[in-house]
């Protein structure tokens, strides 16, 4: 049994920009000494979360109209008032979307769909420099 | 230290189908080499998600209605547009939900409460055959 | 590799009662054998959930109302009807939000930024004794 922390990092665009991180993260698995196991991947930061959707530029789109119309931008945020910095609806998109996400693999293959890709979405309001924890465990 | 890989198969009516995967779930671990650890669940795909829910009649439709709410079917998807499948709600049901769920068990037991169950819920809009990732590890 | 299954135990005021759980369970790693992986929080229960938060009193009231306006309390539910126990807005808000959150940690610190806390959620109608099971896997 092994354990390998190992982190991603990149600048973003901030306002909802969706990452593709798929490949990134599959080459630490194939660099890794684990075949089996699971890779758990984790958001440090408040403002930013992890899914996984079908990257194709129309979804892509849709996604960030389904965060507008659940979670919009532009409506009191008792965050806003207290702090000046306009992203309070960052943090709740966040809260809501998690931190978090644990995927399988065998045989250094991660147990994704076709048409399923990990992504990173930055709800913040600025370009961020950002960085994920990826701790992949098994044998 | 064990990892088991195993999968469940079934076929779903899509259309919010909310299906109870607790006791093939706990069948597995009952049949697994390991007491005490961790199971990983997966959904392969990008058009239905992981929960637990109380599985009762009156909450499986509140499900379905709060989704018609938060994620409406018939409003404009860029996804629809382009691909003509109609099904660019379900893509963004299922990126909201998540695909990944993770549940500790001891002495073979799922730290579940006595009224919360396991679903898999198929957000596509037409009955689809699906496949999870079931994941043990532990001793 | 080591294994080990741990609680937390405390009482809520129920309505949506955030509780920052950070150092409880930074404690019970700190407590563990173990120095390098992750831990899984899981409820018990499916009236809450587990998700991470800057931990300050403009986000927290954000946090309420945004669950106010996509999840309203005071609306129809089926389970309401048949059970009269007016909690069907805590069930779905928990189903939304997740049981689960998996946290990485390497030597005992968690993976979490300066400005971000875990929390457990209370979304119950009520004042609630709580159960939530960590499980510390690593080495």
């Amino acid at each position: 049994m092994t354990i390998e922390n190992r982190e991603l990092t990149f600048q973003t665009k901030g306002d909802c920009d969706i990452i593709d991180i798929t490949s990134p993260v599959a080459k630490n698995i194939e660099a890794s000494r684990v075949n089996n196991g699971t890779i758990t991947l984790f958001v440090t930061g408040s403002t930013a979360g992890l899914t996984t959707i079908e990257y194709e530029s129309g979804l892509l789109g849709d996604f960030r109209d389904m965060w507008n119309r659940v979670v919009p931008q532009d409506i009191p945020y008792e965050h806003n008032k207290a702090w000046g910095d306009g992203n309070g609806y960052s943090h709740m998109r966040a809260s809501l979307l998690g931190p978090s996400l644990t995927i399988p693999f065998t045989s250094k293959r991660l147990a994704l769909g076709t048409w399923q890709q990990i992504v990173f979405v930055d709800f913040d309001n600025r370009p961020r420099s950002r960085k994920i924890i990826l701790q992949i465990m098994g044998e």
